[in-house]
């Protein structure tokens, strides 16, 4: 079997649990967040510097590839692992709610999107057997469905659409799908709507994938009600599935949700603060830019093992960002995704060692920070 | 001794010498290229990546350190290599070439320099004593005499004055320098007039420092000019001490400059380079955005050791220069470094092995490209 999901430890008091999701490329354990390479690089980090942070399967955007370089150039390399030199596990999301956040829609119907490219104004169309056959020869490990993400706030009507729309096209992808050594994943919508998350959650969980991810979170909506959702889905998903939350990475979020059986996490934030000066430091987020850390000559965080923390003081890393350095942004970006990894593996960590309720479910950051990660 | 400069090959037909430069932080096995970190790091390289890259003396700039973020924070973490956690060699310039091509010049009078600074416009003056004990306090293994850089073309008569008050101002730095674990290098200057070139060696040498240094070339005169003033100082400088020459960086001045006996050599143009997309290959500028690389999935340089060339295609590096992800630049500033240093390693070998006039003077790429590397 190319794929398959073993829960390896559950946490007795919640829904957490360990996993070892197993791809052609390797094995994930999970809990565990994905750094995002959305243009098949994570932004300011070298192949071995991403291998360094811990991480296991990383993403990347089809909708960028698609627009640069292209997939036909992707496939022609061998392949997305041959093409960005990563040879661990790979996923590529379906690159809908890019269509619905970047592009500049021409029209949308039941048949799939057509959009004006933001690169050079081209008219592209994307329809689930596109997004398929694009993700194919991207030959990621994981593919995402191509599904219609709606915006926050929608109405009720509006978000019901959406969620027929993408339950059909989610049966058009699958029918279209077909590449044994990739794995297709579907995706739950429904908004802030809880009937209509309860019977997206039916209708994904009912084509028997080899995984089903949450999307439409992280769009906008208040804390509470991205919470809500959480708690209410983590019973609704098929335990013996990979749970994949897309687009959350603060750590509040993921322990709340590894408590309800979330297994994977991606988030594009830990290298967007980085790039902009701000490093995430003991739950807290620290802008290197502030004067206080001029004279600063201890560690950035004395308990990461990164190159930044290892090998830098916050002095320096505060005079990279102020003289714009490249190497500063890409040591941020480094320290920050290390940082979200060490935190899944610290909760994966407590789950095996029956502590994980204790110390991150109900989340309170001193006892999480207390956890030695 | 703390410093010392063994001379261990010598070719046969020209002034070319292999050298063993000793500093407190470890030996310079010369010819080699010195890689400038600006402002305490090399644009966009980490330094685990710039050890890869075969440098072993690393330059920094005495005047951005001062502006930002000043010699005593660096003083205060325990000097620059601390500070930037190189622990080889380091070397920081005086300053003077950036005040005179940077800087607002104010006032200039045989005190010293009165500017303002690009960053705030604050009033800043530099006198050969300032800038002796900025180096000082920077605390790199070598420092450079605050001297006058006179611009391309210059009359004699303001070239003649330039010297003179070079030489003033080394006594003065020899003067007031007071580090034992630091080396003070006079600098050479003289334009392009022979006989001014011919007394400034004269008076430089004289002072009989660790190091001598051939400032003022490089300054936008022709080619052939700066060949005449290499071939001319080449037998003027003393035998017994490392030659270095400033701002000179590309393979064809540097095989002319080692068969004149230099022995060390910085410039800005690898990194400069990478960061604008253009990548040094077999003697030629290749510009990665161009749409030949599109679709070439074969490695950069399929001689080079480095990440970009190991790891990557040229399909890859052009799909990162086209789409402006950081990694592309970093990628190509490691490659043009690793070339250079790569090249004064072969000058090197082929001294050692007695082939260096063969291979590599006179100045022929191809013959210095069939050359193992």
């Amino acid at each position: 079997m190319t794929f398959g999901f073993a829960i390896t430890a559950r946490c007795p008091h919640t829904r957490a649990r360990c996993g070892a999701f197993s791809t052609p490329h390797g094995v994930v354990q999970t809990p565990r967040f994905m750094p995002v390479g959305t243009a098949a690089t994570v932004k300011g980090l070298s192949t071995p510097q991403l291998g360094e942070t811990g991480a296991q399967m990383v993403l990347a955007n089809t909708f960028h590839l698609h627009l640069q370089p292209g997939e036909d150039v992707v496939a022609e390399a061998g392949g997305l692992h041959r093409f960005m030199a990563w040879d661990g596990p790979l996923l590529t999301d379906s690159g809908g709610f890019q269509v619905f956040s970047l592009g500049a829609i021409n029209r949308i119907n039941d048949d799939g999107v057509v959009f004006r490219s933001p690169r050079d104004g081209s008219r592209i169309e994307l329809t689930p057997e596109r997004a398929m056959a694009i993700q194919m020869a991207l030959g990621a490990d994981v593919a995402m469905a191509f599904d219609q993400c709606p915006p926050y706030p929608a109405t009720e009507s509006e978000v019901e659409a959406a969620c027929r729309r993408t339950h059909h096209w989610l049966e058009r992808c699958a029918a279209c799908h077909n590449k044994a050594d990739q794995a297709l994943f579907g995706i739950v919508q429904g908004g802030c709507y809880g009937h209509l998350r309860a019977e997206s959650a039916r209708v994904v969980a009912a084509m028997d994938l080899p995984g089903i991810a949450v999307g439409g979170v992280s769009v906008g909506e208040p804390a509470e009600e991205m919470h809500r959702i959480v708690r209410q889905l983590g019973p609704l998903l098929p335990e013996a599935k990979p749970h994949y939350l897309m687009g959350v990475g603060s750590l509040r979020e993921m322990a709340i949700a590894v408590a309800q059986g979330f297994d994977l996490f991606d988030c594009v934030l830990p290298t967007r603060l980085g790039r902009h000066g701000t490093a995430l430091v003991g739950g807290e987020r620290w802008n290197l830019r502030n004067a206080r850390f001029k004279r600063d000559h201890t560690p950035l965080d004395a308990s990461c093992p990164c190159l930044a923390c290892r090998q830098h003081s916050r002095a320096y890393l505060h005079h990279l960002i102020r003289a714009e350095e490249m190497l500063g942004r890409s040591l941020l970006s480094l320290h920050n995704i290390t940082t979200l990894l060490r935190f899944t593996t610290a909760m994966a960590r407590a789950i095996r060692e029956g502590c994980f309720a204790e110390d991150f479910a109900p989340w309170d950051p001193a006892s999480a920070a207390a956890h030695t990660w």
